[in-house]
């Protein structure tokens, strides 16, 4: 098994490390292609209007294979996949293990998420890893969950168009309840934006805000991560809404 | 009606000039907050390592208002809905027009689209008006086409949280066949990468690649603009596989 590994944390994040080095325990082949500096909320951001720079560095395990790309994590799934591993198609991509949460609405604004869901674009099985918050002490139990469904992808048969999209709480390993399939639950800000002012009493704006409490689907992410379970929500990029497909197809657009 | 207008081509383009006074025909009121420079393919990215600035201009029809932001599409969507227009929520956002096509699988990476996303995050209906190549001499009909869904889409049920997605034809509007109502299709690339040396000897990438003729359905918006039909499709964000969902659910990820 040939596994491809990026992040949106950046090449230098304790997370891609500590996941590089797991899935180097169980593959074949680790490559690592990840940006060279943090791409949070880049979303599917891809880079027209620069060139890309490939730059080989060695502080992973030392038969990982590893590249630094000045672009975003989508850019990195595709550059790997069309050029740098041309004729060495990775079987799997594994983008994580991700500082924070990317649950529900916000897995369209993560740069993590993007790209697996790229490589299920380009038809490679794919996982995106989180970590439920921002304070991590350790990555070693989430690295070795990310080991053990990348053994488990090959079994679903929609593997290729599907993107796996973990979060693991952030506590310590004996407090987690167990492993709970989600769909896609609703996360929504208050307060999204905090208006300063500059030394010469300009306006500007930060992006902030802090999630509201809603109530949720009781399969989905947000309640299984709230629980203290490993939520694994099966994700996909066909955005058509067949229901209103249908009833646009009775309204008169002609006219 | 309240309309808020937004692009990715940036705020100078012919296409979002003609929109929004066209838009401003049919509505009370039409404000603008777009990008002040280009900003194809930056998907659902957000700004949210430098501070928004905002700055008005005047070049549209006297009675629109508008502002520059130094951000992405849907930085601009947040910042209009929750700072710019905090007391007058829109009851419509149409992004557009693009200068290029927006079809199929490219839905994920268009600025354009994603700004229509983040309008249906926020529960607000929303159009994404796309030029079906970028030879465009005239974007008027396709304006003229984004009044008559404007005030069609208030009939559909699931409006708050749909984005209805129109690539128009860029050819004589005598010869456009009708309106399709479309499913997103394919779109693949062959040699996405263009490998140069820079004067140094140092190797550079530059993201390229042409289209790549394949198979479609039948319904696909790929197949109604090459067909010469108005194509409209309607997408959303909730990403579940919900196929996979069930499978998921029978495979043993406890051990």
């Amino acid at each position: 098994m040939r596994i491809l590994v990026t992040n949106d944390d950046g090449i230098l994040s304790e997370g891609i490390y500590t996941l590089a080095n797991s899935l180097n325990n169980i593959a074949e082949e680790v490559i690592v292609v990840a940006p060279n500096s943090e791409q949070s909320a880049t979303g599917h951001s891809i880079t027209l209007n620069q060139p890309l720079r490939v730059k080989k560095v060695k502080f992973f395990d030392s038969d990982i294979e590893a590249y630094a790309v000045n672009g975003t994590p989508v850019d990195c799934v595709k550059l790997a996949v069309e050029a740098i591993l041309k004729d060495r198609r990775p079987d799997l991509v594994v983008s994580g293990i991700n500082n924070g949460p990317n649950l529900g609405t916000d897995v369209i604004y993560s740069g993590t998420v993007s790209a697996a869901v790229e490589a299920a674009i380009m038809e490679i099985p794919s996982i995106a890893m989180s970590m439920s918050s921002h304070e991590v002490e350790d990555y070693t139990g989430a690295a070795k969950f990310a080991c053990r469904i990348a053994k488990k992808i090959f079994q679903l048969k929609n593997r290729n168009e599907t993107i796996i999209n973990v979060n693991y709480p952030t506590i310590p390993e004996a407090d987690i309840k167990g492993v709970k399939v989600t769909t896609l639950g609703i996360r929504k800000y208050v307060n999204a934006f905090e208006e300063r002012k500059d030394p010469r009493g300009n306006s500007y704006y930060w992006v902030s805000g802090t999630v509201k409490d809603i109530e949720q689907r009781e399969e989905s992410d947000v309640v299984a991560i709230s629980q203290n379970y490993i939520s694994i929500t099966p994700i996909h990029f066909d955005l058509t809404h067949f229901e209103t497909y249908k009833e646009l197809q009775r309204l008169e657009l002609e006219k």
